[in-house]
């Protein structure tokens, strides 16, 4: 039985759907929750940062979780699956409290809202999603001012903040009050940079000096901790509040959390029901979330420790060279020598070896991103089938 | 077999889905589309307006779906199961066009802002849940003034409706501009009264011949639907807008649709987007509301009529009686005679036949809400529970 | 040399304006600043709560103003003539700082805001200026939902706010937070009306419980210390913020004054600014208000006192009734007997004794306001104009 | 002669309006409502746009205008002088209709936000007023977003505008829509520069190829019709909506006028009264702004023509330079040589002559601004007390 037919065996035959006529093989139960998603042989995909499961696969992993454990539903964010993803996030935050978010771009911008209070200028990053991808939210139905800062980098410094904001006196006349601080860890924007640690402390340490509140935009914590080693309990601690996505590698179809103190997260269901947010059941997410949290660390350390191994192999091989970014996270830089047909070469990988990229511009380049399907499947496999596309 | 027929085989039969209580009856499977979600034997609930699933049934119901037709999922609300979903209430109500929203509160609310432009008075029904129940979103984000009518009534009249706008200039010396005027149909804080058709038919007149846009928040409109015998569509046809609930009675976790002219629906996806209320993936709700309208109507006649059936038997019982309200809807009034103990009633009820109501007050009453649930005990079956708990 | 010559020739030769070439005599601008506004002789109106000068007049005003002590303008707000009407207020309502705005509608709104912070919901009266004649600035620019309480009455009892309060948990299931409380006093679509000293206790000492700011909307707070004797000091303490009008008698073209805490108070610039409310002089208005300030109590006082004269002998006319109003201040009622032709009556009295009153209406019945031009004209002067009018 | 003729002519000769140093010149009097504020001899400003009363002068001028015509008050904004002053500046402008606004803010901001309509991008100017010197009025009451173009530049060129309103999907990827568009001119920041009348042409044109609307922050219009020659009325011909100062060289204490179309004109005073601008009286800057407009473009013809030669001769003088700025208007760059004294010469111009110029700062460079009060003394005299202060 191949890999691919013993997953799909597992599938059909649906043992995880049930709970108590059958007893449970226990061997499979437990490495189910904490490793791949997917069996041996799956596709391995070198974009994105998360599984993204498909309709059936999604349902498969709820599944598993209902018959392992009754999944008890929460009644418009409240209780059940529900709370206990916000208790498990506040513990690994080390904030006060946790909210579900329908979406994180309501967790930026109620947490944004919240902490600059009746003052108008937010300090952004000119290439965070909160600045370029939430649709003006922030000015059109926040009434905020944002000011953005260090154009084509990941973030700003503590300098370029600290110069902004002193130098306002001379830029206008009739000034507003200061809100906010908004950094965002890793920068999608950026290719996924992250903002050094050292960096972040700098910011922290002049936000708290002039008691300005300082917004984390982690979406994708998940990923700068991996790569930078530092966990996401120090990264928040520099923050008042933290924003971590549910759904870009946690497995939901949607959803985020925000946490921070109590005083601050107290005041976010009234707010998300005045914006429309609050939804009668949000368990099919949290559940999910709760489930796909557990050993994402460790798969994430796995997937680096073999992503090493697959890029010096790769390195080795004629006309291929990986390399990572400044700074970077899970994404790397691929270059193909010019001799190499970069559009055949990744749809090969694609159709004959389940190994999915991104393909090659017109300077045969692309970006290789590392993810935990990157545990769909062997590192022998995967060289091996970079080795044979290449011959 | 081929691996994707077991898949489906297996799947449809799915264990999980059956409580442990009951045979497996799997010439049950077929019809599960268009008949009732759970097997006969499964609890009559006398409350609520759908079957609420549990997470467990939800999936089960799901997998249904995916192994009839495998679910396509939509990317930020477009395309798959939420295209489909909108396509098909675009039909049914008749309206160029619908858009999925993630909850009931940002329907009513983005749908009332864009009819009412930059207008500032609303006229809405004093008992509607748009006055009461959602947290002052129109006042607070929207920055509407409501104008409340006919307190302790479900609806307003056109009559009511004209004097109150007529009146305005002699109540006002610098006035505001009249926005749009709502209706609730049926009405959840009036025991789900109905507004009667002649009066919608006069309230829409009149705002129409003063070029007064007018959104009818349909959440249970099919509930009113399917009393009244008047179709969705022509109650829509008398409304610029119109919402309907997708979680209520149509099984969805959670979510709701919003229809109307293209001109105003165009207008939605950037307004969700900035009050936070783009999420990644919809389709657990979509998949599973499109799965659950079909047949709705001829369920809800059913219900009806087993309902009409029970309650004429349950009439005939000594110390019993049961009546309709007027204009009501699903909700009747449960009246038990002083000599029977209530309380004792009601939980023998629940607790050996499977037949579930709210408790009776200190006055020996209370409601009988009709719904989807009726359908999984036949007449007979639920009229001698009935009947053995009184003896 | 009579009053009025003496004032005419000081107007006609123009001393005033000739501030450096010409002794001022001092005997002159002291009378002058606390006295009537008018030469004995000029047309007493018993409508309206003020002398509401004409142009001529106004100029004529404003310059013994200039020649008696050099205007100083403010610059968009700040020193001059402002700061000392600023500080003048402050003084006599006991508050910390004081602030001049455009309008009472911009005083109310900010007030209001200020003190609600976050907070949805503001409770005023149904027949409050700031309920009634702001055109929805409240909910369409300050995004607050009212809170309308006592239709047809002056105002709220505390009992009444704390039952509207504290029935909020039964009227809604997602609530919104409170903010302030608004009193009028007087009322102008009450007539006039007072609100009770000992109600406006109750309703401070049940917002001081619940620590729920409270604003007075003193527009006309003079004429209620007139007719109650409780001094603006006194009534000012038992609010958070105080907003008193300075066009309506004491003489501005326009404008407004708000006291509160300096936490308060300091806020203000920033808003009044953003809101358009920022002009470059104002020293117009302030320099009036100033001026009229002085003295206006004891011509109130003053004014009091004769029209209780002048109302005793009108009701030993025949056919004459004038009586005052429950909780009145300047406004009583004219009642004519039906023998009396009052359209001729009142056309009389302006044309032919130049004392102005409203028209009385088709039940031979009007209103008197008691003003200070009815320092314009001695008691018998008045009452003997009546007396010929009747005959 | 009546009292009301003696008051007229002892008012019209008014002692008051002349500077005490002077001997009163009778034959002036006439003449003074076309020709300048003040007596020859009165002190020349080399500073500011124009006059900027004192309150002695302001009361007298508007006693001259007073005795001339009786000043016909307006109530709320309507009617009398400030009716008449709307219907002069819809004149002016070409414009449908005109509307009195107590700031300039105000007018400003209302103007983009009607324009706008639900639409929320702005591209202004980055050195314009909006964007710098409205405390972010049009973020966090107006809620939009503001696109500043051309940081340093007087304006932005229609090719920028066009390249970042195309560039905007490469920005972002849910977008907002784009509202209006702000043109000042002349620019305050930028010294009074200018936007040249290609580039003005060139920037509506595409604004109305893609049907987005323009407004003219004109504040300081009369100096750039003055400076290039353009009339008023063909700049406004090029934008939707148009801003004038009353306040800057037309006398008024405080205002401006907002000209344009019909159906945008007639939205503002609802606008005007929510937030908070509607005042009483608006005379006293509205009688002032149509008395002075009468006759200031031949004043600052006149101005213009007497800089011009009193700055040749300066420029012939030792040690001194006066040059225009490119695309300048009334503000010139004066030099003076290292061996002079700035500091000294500036103080003896203003103690000894009477002609009142901004210190050179370490440079020994500074601005000298050209406006009415340049007629208060003939070129010779003030050429000579240049000469004088030099030697």
């Amino acid at each position: 039985m191949s890999s691919i037919n013993r997953r799909n065996f597992l599938k059909s035959t649906s043992l995880a759907a049930l709970p108590s006529l059958l007893p449970l093989a226990p061997a499979l139960a437990a490495p189910l929750t904490n490793g791949p998603a997917a069996p041996t042989g799956a596709p391995v995909k070198f974009f994105g940062d998360g599984e993204m499961f498909s309709p059936g696969d999604y349902l498969q992993q709820l599944q598993q979780v209902q018959s392992a454990t009754v999944i008890v539903p929460d009644r418009y964010g409240n209780g059940g699956a529900v709370e206990a993803l916000e208790k498990q996030f506040a513990a690994i935050t080390g904030k006060e409290k946790a909210i579900y978010m329908p979406s994180g771009t309501l967790a930026n911008q109620l947490a944004v809202a919240v902490l600059s209070g009746g003052n108008t200028k937010v300090f952004v990053p000119d290439e965070s999603h909160y600045f370029r991808d939430e649709a003006d939210a922030a000015q059109s139905v926040f009434q905020k001012r944002l000011m953005p800062l260090a154009k084509g980098q990941a973030c700003f410094t503590a300098q370029q903040l600290q110069s902004s904001i002193e130098g306002l006196p001379q830029e206008e006349v009739f000034s507003s009050g200061i809100g906010a601080v908004l950094v965002e860890n890793p920068v999608r924007r950026a290719d996924g940079r992250m903002v050094p640690l050292e960096e972040i402390k700098k910011i922290s340490a002049y936000c708290r000096s002039k008691n300005i509140k300082l917004h984390l935009d982690g979406a994708r914590i998940y990923m700068a901790s991996a790569w930078s080693g530092v966990s996401i309990k120090e990264y928040a601690s520099y923050f008042d509040t933290v924003y971590i996505s549910l759904y870009k590698y946690l497995g939901a179809s949607g959803g985020a959390i925000l946490c921070g103190d109590k005083i601050v997260i107290d005041q976010m269901p009234h707010l998300i029901k005045i914006h429309g947010g609050n939804m009668y059941g949000n368990w099919l997410n949290a559940a999910m979330a709760l489930h796909r949290l557990e050993g994402t660390e460790s798969r994430l350390q796995e997937a680096i420790k073999r992503a090493n191994t697959v890029f010096a192999a790769l390195n080795k091989m004629k006309g291929v060279k990986v390399s990572a970014l400044d700074n970077g996270t899970n994404i790397y830089n691929l270059t193909l020598a010019k001799e190499i047909d970069g559009k055949k070469f990744q749809e090969t990988l694609n159709k004959q070896y389940h190994i999915l990229m991104p393909p090659p511009n017109k300077d045969n380049q692309t970006k290789l991103s590392v993810n935990e399907t990157l545990l769909y499947q062997d590192t022998d496999t995967i060289i091996n089938a970079f080795k044979n596309c290449l011959s």
